[in-house]
């Protein structure tokens, strides 16, 4: 018997789904992006991408309220979507509910939910909702379009190509530190308060000057901005992705399927202020953070040496490297002029701990 | 606070999705059939539909291989896409998983999943796999495509229609039952044993003769066999779904979506030897578990009263009644000539127990 944490996520995905063979002429793209790509007739494209989401693992409902969960659910979605050049247009919705929701919890999600929609032009067409043994499960998948042949993979970087980043990385992953650590505060003085014999006081969690890293943790943006600006600026990047686990990790996914190598540099990563004072505050590296951390859900992506210009120019986006060749692997420049090789330690939920 | 058993599955939903609008042209149907319906340019329409199942609620792995467990979440999507009279053509499939599960155990599930997919000619184009802090929990959702204005609906059922069934009911549940007797007849020997001090000797469960019950609950069919027939005939269904929770429920979706009432006849109800000999051996009543017994997945659908001979010389096709004006209501005819209103009692995950 093999522990599937020997393999890790992308591991087992590989050997569960290494020799599938598509069947239909339509299915232009199966797993492997950040969506697949479905060809029928017609100009357009459609998109589609899943998520699952369990409680414990992927979210945590002490600070979590589920207005916010509702509306991340959906924005991870759209990500993906965005993250393929589309535009996303329906989604379905699948919960799974522990004893201990009420109809009042669930228009709390729906709330968050419909919000989400609302601010991206998205229609709910459908979904499952059922009960759970345990805890809240959470299922959606989007579907979203894209002009034919238009769809941005992550297998297209060529050599010399820049890389480029969206908004800043890091805070997310800050975010959810700070959470976890005033989580801890809380459930110390209840403790305090219980040994002492005493009812618990009212806590006041301490989120002063830190406003930023909540709101990426707990309210964060699909790119669609990002995605409209390139297609004014007449750029159509070669590889792109969202970050989600990592913007270590979803380098090598990008130089391993595009069968190319990548320098980035140290000094180049986007970063907010209240970032770099939390990670100083928890001793904690910044670049590691922003390297590692997830749930940006910023855009990575690479476009021609030709567009350097016109890339320059965006609001919002930093050129953080170069794609080389694919021998030279994958290097961070460090701001001393040392040179490390790229290893992705994001995310992974079926490591072991 | 409201428990969400006061409402259960179908009155939660219809809360949380009442006052939905559709924002984009390209969605003809959202929430309320078996599959929501997209219309791009070209001469198809893509249908999407999407399960949550969860471990303890929707199956036991105690009698349930994982490569069976595999097949059945794929066929149970297929056969909403048949539902709307369509071709089911990519899924994606998400799988949560506690600690206990091994890498060949997803081999196992894998296996089953894909014989589904070959079987219908569906590709598998993504998905999400992740950890559980407890059981499995498996999503999918079926992609399929059908000519631009031939999906059927729930609510297309017309006074007069004839309405029809594939198959025989109350097998499934029958199997269901059947697997249930035998574990409780498994737990009781082994704790018989160790009552004794004993070591447990090899259980032999029974299922002679009931071979057919259990093919229907381990390995149900979707029944394309029956779309093509339709088609070949020339029959446009005026209203089509999947029987899923049982056959009450799902005339009660038809006639109150399409705001016509019902009378269909017990003799009618179409049941194989096996199923009637269990519901026998159990002492239940037989028609009880046709009409309220689930996951029989055959197909219930009404055809306008012109098709009358047509419809008769369809395979495995058999009528049961017909559709009726609003306030005749929903009415069963017993054998014995007496009528009924009909109750769904199919299965609810959300209910109080």
């Amino acid at each position: 018997m093999t522990q599937i944490s020997t393999l890790g996520e992308f591991g087992l995905i590989k050997r569960l789904t290494k020799d599938i063979e598509l069947k239909n002429p339509e299915t232009k793209k199966g797993v492997g992006d950040d969506c697949a790509v479905l060809s029928y007739d017609g100009e357009k494209e459609v998109l589609v991408t899943t998520d699952l989401l369990m409680e414990g693992v992927h979210f945590d409902l002490t600070y979590m309220p589920l207005k916010h969960l509702g509306y991340k659910s959906a924005i991870v979605n759209f990500s993906d979507v965005y993250a393929m050049g589309g535009t996303p247009k329906q989604i379905t919705i699948s919960l799974a509910l522990g004893k201990r929701f009420s109809v009042e919890d669930m228009d709390e999600f729906y709330e968050g939910l419909r919000l989400a929609c609302d601010e991206h032009g998205v229609d709910i067409v459908g979904g499952d909702t059922t009960s759970s043994m345990t805890g809240l499960a959470i299922s959606i998948t989007c579907i979203g379009e894209c002009a034919k042949g238009q769809a941005i993979y992550r297998n297209g970087a060529k050599e010399t190509d820049l890389i480029c980043v969206s908004g800043d990385l890091g805070a997310a992953y800050m975010g959810l530190q700070l959470l976890e650590r005033e989580k801890d505060v809380y459930y110390g003085q209840v403790a305090d308060a219980k040994a002492k014999g005493k009812e618990p006081t009212d806590f006041q969690p301490d989120f002063a000057g830190k406003e930023y890293l909540l709101e990426r943790q707990m309210k964060p943006a699909a790119r669609r901005d990002i995605i409209q600006a390139l297609r004014e600026a007449g750029i159509q990047p070669t590889a792109m992705m969202d970050i989600s686990d990592g913007l270590s990790s979803e380098l090598m996914h990008i130089c391993s399927q595009s069968n190319v190598g990548c320098r980035i540099y140290e000094e180049r990563i986007p970063l907010d202020y209240q970032t770099a004072v939390m990670a100083e505050e928890l001793n904690m590296n910044v670049t590691t953070c922003a390297l590692n951390g997830g749930e940006d859900y910023e855009l990575l992506f690479t476009v021609p040496i030709a567009d350097h210009e016109k890339v320059s120019n965006m609001k919002d986006v930093k050129l953080i490297g170069h794609i080389t060749k694919p021998e030279l692997g994958l290097a961070l420049i460090t701001r001393d002029g040392n040179e490390f090789e790229l290893k992705a330690q994001g995310w992974n939920p079926l490591k072991d701990e």
